[in-house]
């Protein structure tokens, strides 16, 4: 068993809220997170799968499949957008660090079980200091 | 003389449009930073000033001085913002990140003069591919 | 289950010896880590917290929560200290990585719990080369 | 039980491809990877290992002991050549980043354990974007 | 005047030697850099241009026209290759980061004028130790 | 013309404070950084000479030898040490940045020189938010 990880990364804008919440609120729960007019941030997404290597290529997964993934059904949705107005599979969701990390596990599961591998975790950056990681439903 | 730099971070929403042109103008000119929506970036900012140290401190300008000038004259008015929206120094600028940069520089060249100091250069990365440097207006 | 980090910083200075030993055998077992004049580091700390995300807020922890209690119990007392001398939760112990880990952890790791959350790894950075991790008294 | 990890590091030369495949075939599978007249990098390395903190000493192992592990008898054989060619211990096999991963830590396990510690994962950086991780022959 | 600056990357493979030399006085001079059989880096290139900000779009020069003649020009004929061996523009030079930094200058000033901005500096880092600048033919 | 720049580094233990002032006075002045038991920083260092690539070679000047003259001159002297009591070329000097980058270039500018180079600039870093950059004593 062998762990491969691809680095991806998009911009975008976000605002931390619930609409049945006063602005008051949000504030106290939120700060600044919440700020009416949105702010934005440069993710970094950190995908890992796990596999045996395959003893023809030495490949766990092609990263050049990997990563095709994860732009389709992730970064090319999130890229120079607003997380909480313009991405599908974010509609209704908090767009925390954690919701969103789990959302993208959510998106690329399957398609990467098709292609022979498995996810084993999403990581994911919201800011240098600040990241979170998700390793699937484990019960 | 000696430079000494102090960095900041700021992450803010912003767009790249002209109202007056279409939104398929703006999408031409400006790809998907015309998102109407906003996108954002976790902005690195590098402020540079120069003099010479102090024979007593050994300091060309107490960095915590430095750090407070841009912190209140810039960081805390972008920081978890809209640069279109809330910024009151952006009012009717494109916030590109060159026209941001020299915006940076006339916020905070007074106030470091009056410490005795004199700003070299305003260094932003809008990310870790981009960014932008302005050593004032130099005829 | 998702894992959320925050990572903090600090500066401190330190010796790697034993005073029951001589110099020499310091200098032996510890090279130059013994320095009898001190030397250090810019530390850099993760610590990373798990939980299930709350359906209200997306968070498995408020990180200004998480934040405050580091700064309060760990690094406002390691900051521009001495570790060998000035920091009470260090005292009498041999100041390796691997010992500043565990009694970070254990500075935390009840207050993190009063929060309704759990510490699942302290990871820290001596130099951007060596580091360690601790995931607690594992039996 | 604490981990303790030492980054080194390398620049190689190599080329993914099976020598019974022809140029078409090679290429298809491992695209530029596969350039006849090889491309490079620069690798970064990541060794853990895990063990008890020597109540004396402080240290799970001393690092100056598992760099030397490293260097004699994974670095100084990689830096500065072609892993294809010039490896005694990838001689035969597919230079990927899974199997190079494999190959360190089967160099490198029995010496660290002689020195009274264990390796825990071998971490390998081929670009920022790709990365592998192997944590031993798990059954 | 404002200075705008796009990171591309590369991975090649290179050797330094002088082939009217022998291997001894190759190794003398280059030392392990003349390994018969190449070795390789990820290089980092940074391509500063400078200008004034265009009223109505606040760029100096669009960044994306900038990436594009790094690519077409530099990134795509030295990605995944043999410096030596495979790239037109380094044919007959030794490719030290000198050397390359100004060939890469030489491929692309023509064209960032003709796009109305002006190549400003190349900045070419072989490893995170050692980076070259050049600015041009200053007289 | 080009300019070459290598990176080293070095951790140490420092104190700012002038010995005829008050501890009170120290404390005003230089804050935490007049802490009477020390603290310490990962330096790291950038010096950048200038000069013309050797036709023959390539180099402006062998960095192996560049290397050596700072190891020899500076980080050798201040690695593991406290610059105020070990480091005989700042004996009765402040530790500040400022300083200590100008007396790192007069530690190596006349050896350099004797190599038929010429250093350009000494960039020191104190932490990841606090940099220096010294072009010699220009008049």
């Amino acid at each position: 068993m062998v762990f491969v990880t691809r680095k991806e990364r998009f911009n975008a804008a976000h605002r931390l809220f619930r609409k049945e919440w006063t602005d008051e609120k949000n504030l106290e729960v939120f700060g600044k997170c919440s700020n009416p007019n949105w702010h934005g941030h440069n993710y970094e997404l950190y995908v890992t799968v796990k596999g045996n290597a395959d003893p023809e290529t030495g490949f766990v997964m092609d990263l050049k499949v990997l990563s095709t993934i994860i732009r389709t059904k992730v970064t090319d949705k999130l890229d120079h957008r607003n997380i909480n107005l313009d991405v599908d599979f974010m509609a209704g969701k908090i767009p925390s660090t954690e919701v969103l990390a789990i959302a993208i596990w959510d998106q690329i599961a399957d398609e990467v079980k098709a292609s022979g591998c498995e996810v084993h975790c999403v990581k994911l950056f919201e800011t240098e200091n600040n990241f979170v990681e998700y390793y699937g439903n484990l019960k």
